[in-house]
């Protein structure tokens, strides 16, 4: 399939554009979609990009009912040259097709995924915004189309993207915070679908942040489903330490999602002959190093925010402040470097970001 | 809201109806399907009975991507009187809002759920098949539809209840499956959402199930994510091992669902005076109770085939054949006495059966 095979059916309707300074996450969405079919028998087929609207499915589609659906998370930039650019979109794709494995979804070809993200960006190029921090959130996703209520996998799915202008998500520099460690709840344990950004992961993680939320935290701090006290990630983002001049992250280890803002940082890290450990990493340890005063800065990371500095950390009836509830100044370098690097304002040693 | 508030479309279009001897489960709906919407701040609103058929929702709506929903299965007989009767549907409105409540999904009033599913069953009566072993299949479920990307509680639901005919589960009597011991996979944790009948965790199960079929088992039996070796569910159905003359079924343990069958089998089993145990089982018991000639019978139960019969166990290379792979007779007396009470054909004395 080549991009030639992208059928392309422009809006007759087009929408007026949301205020650029009154971006809410994830509320307004382009003028277009991209959607592709998948037979089984027949493969992936027909990927067109299409006006922006409702989708039709059977109340027995298997997605309503068994979850068999997956996504991804990735921004396009619009560069102060007028161009628009992309962060690493290949690792996305590469994300999405260990996503489906997990979810015995079939594989969809990263060529074509590219092809149909270029091709709906180009239709809709007008909706990546320029104001400061801003930013187009791409969301593709696949989900299980099959009307039958059979536990199995689906024969019909729908491989789709959609667009929507975000605000910048620091519209006054960074801004640390609080952070409940969660020890009722768990996201994901060894053996699950917690290493594949799947729909239930998330639907899990609402009830912790719920309370979380009731006790005046931004989010929760997972915990590990087996011994309940090694670090997984915090809220929906992978999870940085800084102690004694050492950046600890806990290694992928079956339960935590691999980030590509995650990787990113430790390559820059390392580059940085900063050293890094990726291991595991105790609530204890985390305990014990404020204790002695080494927890020198914590932040979370993720295709939204970047870099999110944790101000604190709530854990039984304690709460430790790190580095006086201030960002830290390698968390303000690796934030100013990344978001330099994605908006062209940096030169991009790794090659990272690819023009659309 | 009391019954008149149901508001009822009838199809102007009737679907034929399926052989009855022909009949696959989950294939076939019935001619129509109750819908009730949510909002905040309105709560439930606008219950309604209209024509199966699609639904259209924005493609940002969030159980595509958040997986927050949550669903039932109950069956409706029709008895030899022809009059049509329901297994415990009290147990079902229940266990459904211990789902929402966990998925943080609002509560669904049951007794309006049961006003829905009368007055849905009262216009496709006709649906309800008559022949031996055939019943119709009950299908409620909640899906969030509000379009918005952000990981939260949806502000917007809808309720739905599908039915399908479904044929005999044995047409030609109880058959012993064999069953792998899953050792990669798991399907739940303390502290995630197991014990809700939640569509992620039928989602985390399809690869494991995958893998127990290429080695040519029916299904797998989940082990506890935590040790790794308590015996928690087998498929989507709960356990049950007789052991020396004692009927062991794991507790409800936080990430085993609560069945309705597990329920009634208990339930009957005491009322016989069968010696029964709800407790920690682990995979090495069960094998020194094989090895000593002690491991007797061991069946599934779940409302799609209420008892099924285990005939062997794959575990690590070796194969446990339980009872010389027959079903038992204790497997055989609670599954005769359960579908007896189900069509009325035995008496009723726990008050389980509903006439609608
Ligand atoms: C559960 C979870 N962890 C971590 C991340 C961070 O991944 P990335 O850096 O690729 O955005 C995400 C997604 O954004 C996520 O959903
Ligand atoms: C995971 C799981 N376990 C057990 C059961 C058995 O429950 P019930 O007896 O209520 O059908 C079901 C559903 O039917 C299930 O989905």
């Amino acid at each position: 399939m080549s991009k030639h095979t992208i059928s392309i059916t422009k809006t007759t309707n087009p929408k007026p554009r949301p205020d650029e300074n009154n971006l809410v996450f994830g509320k307004y969405y382009s003028d277009h979609m991209f959607i592709m079919d998948y037979d089984a028998g027949q493969g992936w087929h027909d990927p067109r990009v299409v006006p922006y609207g409702n989708i039709s499915l059977d109340p027995a589609a298997k997605v309503f009912h068994y979850g068999q659906t997956i996504f991804e998370g990735l921004k396009a930039y619009r560069t102060d040259d007028n161009r628009v650019v992309l962060f690493r979109p290949d690792e996305n794709w590469k994300r999405l097709n260990r996503s489906n494995d997990r979810l015995s979804i079939p594989a969809v070809d990263p060529e074509i995924a590219f092809e149909a993200l270029c091709a709906l960006i180009d239709v809709d190029r007008e909706w990546v915004p320029s104001a400061p921090g801003t930013s187009l959130y791409i969301r593709p996703y696949v989900i299980a189309t099959e009307p039958q209520l059979g536990v199995s996998p689906s024969t019909k799915y729908m491989f789709m993207i959609i667009l929507c202008p975000v605000g910048a998500y620091y519209s006054e520099g960074l801004n640390p915070v609080p952070i409940h460690v969660e020890s009722e709840y768990v996201r994901a344990v060894k053996g699950g679908v917690g290493n594949a950004k799947t729909a239930g992961n998330y639907a899990a993680s609402l009830k912790a942040q719920e309370g979380a939320a009731a006790l005046g935290y931004s989010q929760v701090l997972w915990l590990d489903g087996v011994h309940r006290k090694y670090i997984e990630e915090v809220g929906s983002m992978n999870v940085f330490f800084k102690i004694n001049g050492t950046v600890v992250t806990p290694a992928l280890n079956g339960s935590i999602l691999e980030g590509i803002t995650r990787k990113s940082v430790l390559q820059l890290l390392r580059s940085w002959n900063i050293p890094v450990e990726e291991r595991e990493l105790s609530i204890d340890e985390l305990v014990e190093a404020h204790r002695n005063g080494k927890l020198e800065e914590a932040f979370g990371t993720g295709t939204a925010a970047v870099i999110s500095p944790i101000g604190a950390l709530h854990y039984q009836d304690e709460k430790l402040t790190i580095n006086e509830g201030k960002t830290g100044e390698l968390s303000s370098r690796v934030y100013d470097t990344i978001t330099g690097i994605q908006r062209t304002e940096l030169p991009d040693p790794f090659g990272w970001v690819v023009e659309v």
